[in-house]
């Protein structure tokens, strides 16, 4: 294997990884909203916080090695915000 | 470059950033001790927490890449964690 395979075998790695917990994140999220319409369970905001939280550590951990653009982990960040900013949303219109 | 020597640079460099991060929730960690014998600023137990629970997802990341041995890792995060749990000991022992 040339070092370049083994560049681009991490690269994809990481990110694949990454994208791993990212969609983990997305589901909890969804959870999260499915409880918001049936009121079924406690919302745990503190709990995705620290998710969303742990996970930024991440991506920026993998920039920092240099296995993933920059650019690559802000989309990967920014989409998750996103939809925890909808999931807060719609929770404060309930309250 | 062989593809040996990129891992091994990769693996240096990924392990090199998880010290960094590690010495300034270290630097961190002291300074709150030092707080406490004064009495000049309030404790961040939340703050160190969050620091501790970001770092262990870094060192888990890094290992699940396979930059950094799982024992490394779990040295890594062992170290801070006693040193945490000295700081909340002496902590408890002002109350």
């Amino acid at each position: 294997m040339t070092s370049s395979d083994l560049q681009e075998q991490l690269n994809l790695k990481a990110l694949n990884l990454l994208q791993e917990d990212a969609d983990k994140i997305q589901k909890l999220i969804e959870v999260q909203m499915e409880n918001l319409a049936t009121r079924y369970c406690p919302l745990y905001e503190e709990v995705l916080d620290t998710q969303m939280y742990g996970f930024s550590r991440q991506v920026d951990y993998a920039v920092r090695v240099g296995l993933i653009q920059e650019l690559t982990g802000k989309q990967l960040v920014n989409k998750l915000e996103r939809n925890l900013a909808l999931l807060y949303e719609a929770m404060n219109n309930r309250e």
